[in-house]
């Protein structure tokens, strides 16, 4: 094997990113930029070429960058994915003689040793022309016979050194000495809402102005210009599916349900039908339809959940006993995530031998949705589900429907979470909920913006989720609620938050030390009154706003901590690329007391210089101050305001001796 | 693809070791373990099971261990290397029914879902039976007829709980559900002087005891009990073939040679013959056999220098000339090694299109002197010659002599030094000889042996080669070759030195600010008086006699570097697994000043108590000290002693209240 390739002197190597082997696709959206690296070196002391390659998935031929050497045998070249769908990408490399040639001919000094450099350079080209098209060839030769012949020295010097030969050489490599890395990478590119997002998730049947009254689309749309007026621009639905009636949940969890209660919408299907049907009292198709569309006009795009399970009324259990594991009691055990039970839902059984009709059909429920015009999924515990069919599924799925979105809402291991962003879930649910302290939320967002996972693993931030409710806003009255939504908005460039729970405060758990809400919307009809005076809704409109009008927080990977010398406070900052746009976050974590500290911030990163004044405009107050050196006092108080959001901005001197700030 | 593999739930991931995705194997010597770990997974909450399968390359069936799960979905098993050769290891996990069903049925409280579990085992184990041996078989139906029927529940849960099933049902997992790592990754396993070997470099025309007269293999052969008596068990000379005419090195690198300068061993190929013969002032083939012989009964093996270059009037320049590259003035551009020169050789041209005659040629040279009895090499400069040259000859070589041993003599950039160790080469040169601070030696040590890197690079440690007279040495007199001496021989299972340079501690460079010997022997005979009273051989013998009485010094992967409140002085131990055997070494890297300061111990670690006193015996000095606590002064002179290498002994109390020190 190896003696084949015996001339093949480069050697490719530690090639990034590069997940799991070329196992798994990275993930870029939208003209975002794709960087990589590799080792690129061969033996002895001969010069090297390297050209990254690439190409969007079934293409014939590739694109071509030449990489760039960044020292200790370490190359870099980088290409722009403009386009949804796959890319690919690759490497070429190989002994670059012609470079080795022009460095060696540099570097002498006897009028003996340079003309017969020259005669050796020439032999060089005439052997590249013997491969170059007609005109190259020609220009080659050409250019060969002065370097050999005993013309002008200064002249055949020039031509050697001069970049025309150099470039007409390099599109000419010898194929044969040629390494080529072994593997495609691949990259999912998906639309600018993978990477940026603000979800607003709410329950339709809640969703009415008078008590008592179950809601439907109808009423949603009502709600549109409210949830616009916010700022969000995702709003999720839990399902909205016929709900089962045989081991129908109650009020808070209990096990009997009242003939009123209205079940957990995740218990999906009854007669009335299943995943591909909507519960009877939300409306029609042509309500859904409608509901839609209208929120399509407030910039809003609605996502469904889907969540493979059912009832055990739901039609499947009786047209395809096949899909579930029976016991010898004909019965089926009910579905759990530890410490979670629920009773009322039946788990597929993937290890069915028929599972390639199972399958299929799970795959025609998100068609069946696509169809109705949702390109956005939250996928309901992906992780009770065998890996190879979310690989499966979303790659198919997409075939049908490229800009298709996936969210996971896994909360499990870590390493069951990566595997599941890898196989293709556009974004993923955390750990956020339960990351509070400075020091937790430092580890994590430096693992999450600044490790490998990164290139798959798209966090989507929540304060808070039907299911869950952390203690941390159960004790720590509005400011909690305020500097949980500031650093999900700030922290993550997608994020969502589950209302009108969220803004009107609630955050009563049914047990103490648990997580549950009481009076869960999940197993009743709840009225909120959005109207509420202290509700958080301009606070949060606020936020997404800044969110909108700053480049830097749509994007994670610029995530950067600095000291401040204060435990309960805790201070970052996001740039552009350009630094254009920095937003430096300083958020006191306590909810309860004033809090200062000093910040230290690297000036030269920033663009900053430790001579001249800067401003820091705070977008929540509107306040600005003019800091200088890389030490600045701040002071915090969570009742009137528990964080700044600063644009920094550089003084400018213009030519008429007039300042400003950029 | 996925599709088809469906039912397969359990995801094997970050196996290691796994070098560059399995390209590579690592390396062992006979009886070592090699300890393997993965993330083995699966979707939802089922029970795993995993095996480590290993084999001797070439055995047709796996043998296999059943892996531990080390918590965070992380599973480690391990397995021992026996044999000379290549082994292979790969996993296997699966989904285990069996392991869940009983896990799930000691949590079970109420006794109707009692009564079913026992009816879902039986299901299970006569599911299993089917595909199980006939003796097997009838024992499961067996159980699984008493767990189904209506007999006393206390027996039949003794029977579904006790491990007799498991084990039966542990030998027979639904093949069609397992998951099989793709891979199969190799070891190469080596004899033990791969790991633990003590060098001594000579060059064989100057070992004499008479100033002027050249050495041979005779007075080489005079030479041993001297050798021997310092403790080597490597003795490596330099090339020992005819030495080319054409352009021949003067003394100390001069470009003209005088009439009675002997050349370059390096400079191979003379009339006389070139890689197949030895230079006829050494003498014959018998003399060499003889000698081999000889050092082999005093526990020496000798090692050859393999350099594949040419001088100019090697007979493989006229024989193949298309193993050159010929310049338009029919010269051959001399080899370099910059900055180095070699305007006495020829380099081969790798690139020929006549490559694979040249590689079956090259081959030959190691066939040729490994039918002479050498099975341990230095190869000068791989790097300057094609990687897969390397990775095919090593490989072919160890077909015909699998216990032949290769040392990198590669100088150069880290990740070509890293990559010629990943081709196969036993042991490697490495950046020791310049690296004399506390802070250089923790950095590159700690890397060395707790990096990835261990699997596959072998440090050997030279304070001094016929290249190299580092600084250090040059100024620090007496003292500094007794630390660079203690550093290699404790850091370093595998070390040498090149002598009598080393014990009679020759240190005048012939440029200031250069690392070249004064009249190097390279280029000249030298007359070596070792008998000089000042000689560092008793030293050198009883610092080897401690590494053969130690076995924690005879491997490297347990080296841990403690703090010392002292920036020239380092602490470090080395110790065997079970903690039998622990060396802790102190030293004074000041050549020159007593040095003194505080060590911190980890006493946990190294299996010592708080409150009980230990014994730490000095090796070098035959001293004991009574130590308690993890704090403890040292004071080290460097004039007297620049070293401590204690035995570390912790205090065992009799029946008979007497106490001693293990």
């Amino acid at each position: 094997m190896q003696y084949k390739a015996g001339r093949k002197r480069v050697v490719i190597e530690g090639v990034t990113p590069e997940i799991d082997g070329g196992d798994f696709a990275i993930k870029r959206t939208v003209n975002e930029t794709v960087i990589v690296e590799a080792d690129v070196f061969t033996d002895g002391h001969d010069a090297v070429s390297a050209v990254l390659q690439y190409r969007k998935a079934g293409a014939t031929t590739w694109d071509e960058v030449p990489m760039q050497p960044l020292g200790n045998d370490r190359w870099q070249g980088c290409f722009k994915v403009t386009e949804i769908g796959r890319y690919q990408y690759t490497l070429a490399t190989w002994v670059d003689h012609f470079k080795s040639w022009r460095q060696a001919l540099a570097k002498r000094t006897q009028l003996t040793d340079i003309v017969l450099q020259l005669q050796v350079g020439a032999q060089l080209i005439e052997a590249v022309a013997e491969r170059a098209d007609e005109e190259d060839a020609k220009r080659l030769r050409e250019q060969a016979k002065i370097l050999a012949d005993k013309g002008d020295l200064h002249k055949r010097l020039t031509i050697a050194l001069e970049d025309e030969i150099a470039l007409l050489m390099d599109r000419y490599p010898d194929q044969q000495l040629v390494t080529r890395y072994d593997k495609n990478l691949s990259v999912i590119v998906e639309r600018v809402r993978g990477r940026f997002s603000t979800w607003y998730e709410m329950f339709p049947r809640s969703c009415t102005l008078v008590s008592g009254q179950p809601g439907n689309f109808n009423t949603c749309e009502d709600r549109l210009p409210y949830i616009a007026a916010m700022g969000f621009d995702v709003l999720y639905l839990p399902p909205i599916h016929p709900i089962g009636h045989i081991h129908r949940k109650g009020k808070n969890n209990t096990l009997v349900a009242g003939a009123e209660d209205p079940g957990s919408p995740w218990a999906i299907g009854a007669e009335e039908g299943g995943h591909k049907k909507i519960h009877p009292q939300l409306g029609t198709f042509k309500d859904f339809q409608r509901f839609i569309a209208k929120a399509r006009e407030y910039g809003i795009e609605v996502a469904l959940d889907i969540a493979f399970q059912c009832a055990p009324d739901h039609p499947y259990v009786k047209a395809h006993p096949e899909w579930f594991r029976w016991r010898p009691d004909n019965t089926v055990q009910y579905a759990e995530n530890p410490p979670k039970k629920y009773e009322d839902i039946y788990p597929f059984y993937f290890e069915t031998d028929q599972w390639e009709p199972l399958w299929d059909e799970l795959k025609s429920i998100f068609l069946f949705w696509i169809e109705q015009g949702i390109h956005i999924f939250r996928v309901d515990n992906p992780h009770t589900k065998p890996f190879p069919l979310w690989e499966w599924l979303i790659a198919e799925v997409k075939k049908v429907a490229p800009d298709t979105l996936f969210l996971a809402e896994a909360f499990t291991r870590p390493k069951v979470m990566h595997r599941l962003a890898k196989l293709g879930f556009s974004q993923s649910y955390n750990y956020f909920p339960w990351r509070n302290t400075k020091q937790e939320l430092i580890a994590y967002f430096t693992e999450l913006t600044q490790s490998e996972s990164r290139e798959y693993f798209r966090p989507n931030l929540w304060p808070n989720t039907p299911d869950i409710l952390p203690e941390y806003l159960q004790f720590g009255g509005r400011p909690a609620f305020m500097i949980r939504l500031l650093l999900a908005a700030t922290l993550g460039a997608s994020y969502g938050i589950y209302g009108p729970a969220y803004e009107l405060m609630e955050n009563t758990p049914r047990d103490l030390g648990g997580e549950e809400y009481l009076d869960s919307e999940k197993y009743q009809l709840r009225h909120w009154n959005i109207t509420r005076t202290d509700s958080l809704k301009d606070f949060i409109a606020q936020v997404n706003q800044i969110r909108k009008d700053n480049l830097a927080l749509q994007s994670d990977w610029s995530l950067r901590f600095y000291p401040i010398d204060n435990d309960q406070m805790i201070c970052y900052s996001k740039w552009t690329e350009d630094l254009s746009n920095i937003i430096l976050v300083v958020i006191n974590l306590d909810a309860h007391h004033t809090q200062s500290g000093w910040v230290e911030l690297p000036l030269e990163r920033l663009g900053l210089k430790e001579n001249l004044p800067y401003q820091v405009h705070d977008l929540l107050s509107g306040t600005r101050y003019l800091w200088q050196g890389y030490r600045n006092y701040v002071e915090l108080n969570p009742q009137i305001a528990p964080a700044y959001i600063f644009s920094v901005r550089r003084r400018v001197r213009t030519e008429h001796d007039f300042d400003y700030y950029l």
